[in-house]
């Protein structure tokens, strides 16, 4: 699959990804190694806890998002290059059978002033569950080569 | 073990774990179930990469720096509850067979002004590998419950 370029992007362009399905073994093989909380390991302690029920990891959430990056294509077969995160926020848990679908929207493109091969593309992402609720948002800056001069 | 409340805590309070090692089966596993790129699954491919070698996903440096916090006990035994994360940064990469220890300091504590029984504790975050070169830095924010008033 050919790379897209830096000059192959605009701002606005929007591309979705999902749904995936989060399955309970799932969740909990990924707290226990990660983030061994009763909230995200155990769910009958989950069923008294601040959620009400068994919820991934935040961390999780945010793998599962990176998938659907990787499943959107966004840079075609280049690979993406994260530099940095801003803004990272979960305003709904994700849950066990819950589907996610991930939205990925240009945000800003920047070619750099110190390398002229490359650029930093910022994007705007947002993943819901089958109801809508937003479970993560974040703005990605990732690093993307410019189109290379014909040779 | 007993939790650690809003009033336990004081800006510049400052914790470390690890060192953890990183081993290169792990390394691959995570990758090819939520980030799979040839920098981070093939380690022959890899080597001819970016990073002239394997390296973590950044997402899988996040998880593991997560299970850090909770082995850090920055809140005794109280839940770490994340709002969100700000300046989620990678200067380095991880690479298999790294050991990473992370430090967290309490960089600011502010009262809900909405909710009475909780606060937000910002904290900043560091992790280094072996020679001391910061793979991870950011700064989550934590939903800290107030010691409960006297019975």
């Amino acid at each position: 699959m050919t790379p897209r370029y830096l000059e192959d992007l605009s701002q606005g362009d929007r591309v979705t990804a999902g749904p995936v399905e989060i399955a309970e073994a799932d969740t909990i093989a990924f707290a226990e190694r990660y983030d061994p909380q009763p909230m995200h390991t155990a769910p009958a302690a989950a069923a008294r806890g601040p959620f009400q029920g068994l919820v991934a990891s935040g961390w999780q959430t945010a793998a599962i998002v990176m998938r659907l990056i990787i499943d959107a294509k966004l840079l075609g077969g280049a690979p993406i290059l994260g530099l940095g995160v801003d803004e990272l926020r979960w305003p709904a848990p994700l849950r066990p059978g819950d589907r996610v679908m991930a939205e990925f929207e240009i945000a800003s493109i920047t070619p750099s002033r110190s390398n002229p091969r490359f650029g930093v593309v910022r994007v705007k992402v947002t993943a819901r569950n089958q109801n809508g609720e937003i479970v993560l948002s974040m703005f990605p800056s990732l690093w993307v080569p410019r189109r290379p001069a014909a040779q």
